[in-house]
C-alpha cells in the first residue's frame, strides 16, 4: 500500500468509528436525560437543544476508542462517554452566553440562550454538569473505585485551577491583549486539551491500562487535543460559514488568543505536522495494537469542519 | 425545668452547635479551594468572595448533627459538609445574576458579579460546583462505595428532575403567574428543600444509618427544610435590612411565589408551628438521642436573620 492509500484507508476507518460511535453515544444520552415533556420542560429542552445540535461527539469517541484498545467493552465505556459529551456541552451553552463569547449561532443553529433565554441556558448547563457527575456516580457496570477515580480525574480536567474553566477564565482575560506562545498554549491545555486528555485517560482507565499506558496515552492526547485546537483555529480563518456552521473570522475580531494570530497561518501549517507526529510517537510506547487512535490523529488532522 | 427555660437551653445549644461547625467547615474549605494568588486569579477571589461571606453553613451543621447522632467521627463529615456548601454557593452566585434574580446585594455585600462581572460569576459558579464533586470523590476518609452514594445522593438533590436546578427554574417562571399551595411548596421542596434533605440524609448515610433511621431523618429534614423557607420568607416581610443584609420586601415586589403572599402573614405563622411539630415527631423514629436535631429544629424556628 502507498503512504496515500494507507492515509485514505485510515481516514474512512476513524469517519467509519465516529458515526458508530455517535449513533451509540446519541442513543445512550437520549435514555439518560429527562424528555423535554418532563418538568421543569423549558431547562430539559435547553438541554436537548444543545445536546442534539449535532455534535460529533469526539471526546466520547476518543474515550470509545482508547478504552476498546486497551479491551475493555462498550458497555463499561458508554457511560462515561455521555458524562464527557454532557460536560463538554454545558461549557459551550455557558461560554455562548452573553457576557461570554456572546455567541448567537452553533453548528448552524441559534445558541441555547438565543433559542431560549439567558436564565433557562446557565441552568441547563448546571444541571448538565450535575447530571453528568451523577452519571459516573450511578453506573453499576463499573466498581465503585473506578468510579471515583473517573469522577476525580473529569473534574479535575473541567474545573479550575487546571482544568477547562481556568483555561476560559485564561482566554477572555487574554482577549484584549496580546499573548506569548506559551500563553497560548497554556490557555488550550487548559481550556480544550484537559477534557480531551482525560477522554482519552478514562478508556485507558476503565480499561485497567497500567501506568506507563496511562502516561503514553496522556501523551498522545494531549497532542490530539491541540490538534484539535490548531485546526480549529485554522478553520476559522479558511473556512466558510456553511463549512463551520457559525460565523468565520470571529475569533479574529474579537481579537481572541488563535495559533495563526500568533505564529501567522503557514508557520501554524507547519505546527499541525509536528504535534501530529509527536502524538502518534507518543503511541509507541503501548503493547496493543494503535491504528484506531492513530487513524483517528490522522482524521483530525485533515478534517474540514 | 419549664418549658422555657428547655427552649432557652436548646436555642444555646444550636447556636453554640452551629458557631463551633462554621469554624471547622470555614477551616477545611479555606484548605479545599485555591487560593486568591492562584491562576486564574479573579475566577479563585470570585470564588472566595462568595464562599467566605458570613454563611451560616446551614447544611453542612446539619450534615455534621446527623452524622454525629448516629455516630460518624468528625472528620469522616467534613468534606462531605465542604461539598454541600460549595454546591450551595455556586447556586446563590448564579441565582443572584441579572437573568436570573437579579440581586445586588447578599449578606450585606455585593453579590459576586457586581463586585467581579457576569462572565467571572458565572465560572466561579461552574468551578465551585465541579470542586464540590472532587472533594467527595478525592475524600480518601471514606470508602469507594460511600463516596459514590454521596455523590448520587447530591447530585439528584442539586439538578434535574427532581433537584434544585428544577426548583429554580419553576421559580423563575411562577414569578408572574399566581402559584397554588401545592404548587408553592413543590417549588421549596426542589428548590432549597432537597438540598437540605441531602444534609442530613448524607450525614446518616456516612455513619452507616440503617433504611428505617434514613426514612426518619429524611421527614424531619424534609420538614426543616420547609421551616427554612418559612421563615425566610416570613423575614422578607417583616426583618429590617440590617438585619438581613439584603432589601427585604423584595420577594414581594418581584411577586415572588412566597407563604405569606399565599397564605396571609397569619396562617404561615401557624403553619410554622405545624411544620416544626411534625420535623420533631419524625424523630421519634429513630433510637439515638434526638436533642441536637430537636434543637436545631427549634433554633430555624425561633431565627430572626
Amino acid at each position: 500500500m502507498t503512504a496515500e492509500t494507507t492515509n485514505a484507508a485510515s481516514a474512512i476507518h476513524a469517519r467509519e468509528f465516529f458515526a458508530s460511535c455517535r449513533a451509540l453515544i446519541d442513543s445512550e444520552l437520549d435514555r439518560l436525560i429527562p424528555k423535554e415533556t418532563a418538568e421543569p420542560t423549558r431547562v430539559h429542552s435547553a438541554i436537548r437543544w444543545s445536546l442534539f445540535a449535532g455534535g460529533k461527539r469526539f471526546r466520547p469517541a476518543l474515550l470509545l476508542a482508547t478504552g476498546q484498545t486497551f479491551g475493555a467493552g462498550l458497555d463499561d465505556l458508554l457511560r462515561t462517554g455521555c458524562a464527557l459529551e454532557m460536560i463538554h456541552t454545558y461549557s459551550l451553552i455557558h461560554d455562548d452566553l452573553p457576557s461570554m463569547d456572546n455567541d448567537e449561532l452553533r453548528r448552524g443553529r441559534p445558541t441555547c440562550h438565543v433559542k431560549f433565554d439567558e436564565a433557562t441556558a446557565i441552568l441547563a448547563g448546571d444541571a448538565l454538569q450535575t447530571l453528568a457527575f451523577q452519571t459516573i456516580a450511578e453506573d453499576e457496570r463499573l466498581s465503585p473505585d473506578l468510579r471515583v477515580q473517573l469522577i476525580s480525574e473529569i473534574a479535575r480536567a473541567a474545573g479550575t485551577p487546571e482544568g477547562m474553566v481556568a483555561g476560559q477564565a485564561h482566554d477572555l482575560d487574554a482577549e484584549s491583549c496580546d499573548v506569548t506562545n506559551d500563553e497560548l498554549e497554556r490557555i488550550h491545555h487548559r481550556k480544550t486539551g484537559a477534557l480531551i486528555r482525560a477522554a482519552a485517560r478514562c478508556g485507558a482507565i476503565i480499561a485497567g491500562a497500567d501506568e506507563r499506558e496511562l502516561e503514553a496515552v496522556s501523551k498522545y492526547a494531549t497532542n490530539l487535543g491541540l490538534l484539535f485546537q490548531i485546526t480549529d483555529d485554522l478553520l476559522d480563518v479558511t473556512a466558510t460559514a456553511e463549512d463551520l456552521g457559525k460565523t468565520p473570522g470571529k475569533d479574529a475580531r474579537s481579537r481572541k488568543a488563535t495559533f495563526p494570530a500568533v505564529y501567522g497561518i503557514e508557520a501554524t501549517h507547519a505546527q499541525l505536522e509536528v504535534v501530529h507526529r509527536a502524538g502518534c510517537d507518543a503511541l509507541e510506547g503501548i503493547s496493543p495494537p494503535s491504528q484506531l487512535l492513530r487513524s483517528i490523529a490522522k482524521f483530525i488532522l485533515q478534517r474540514r469542519t
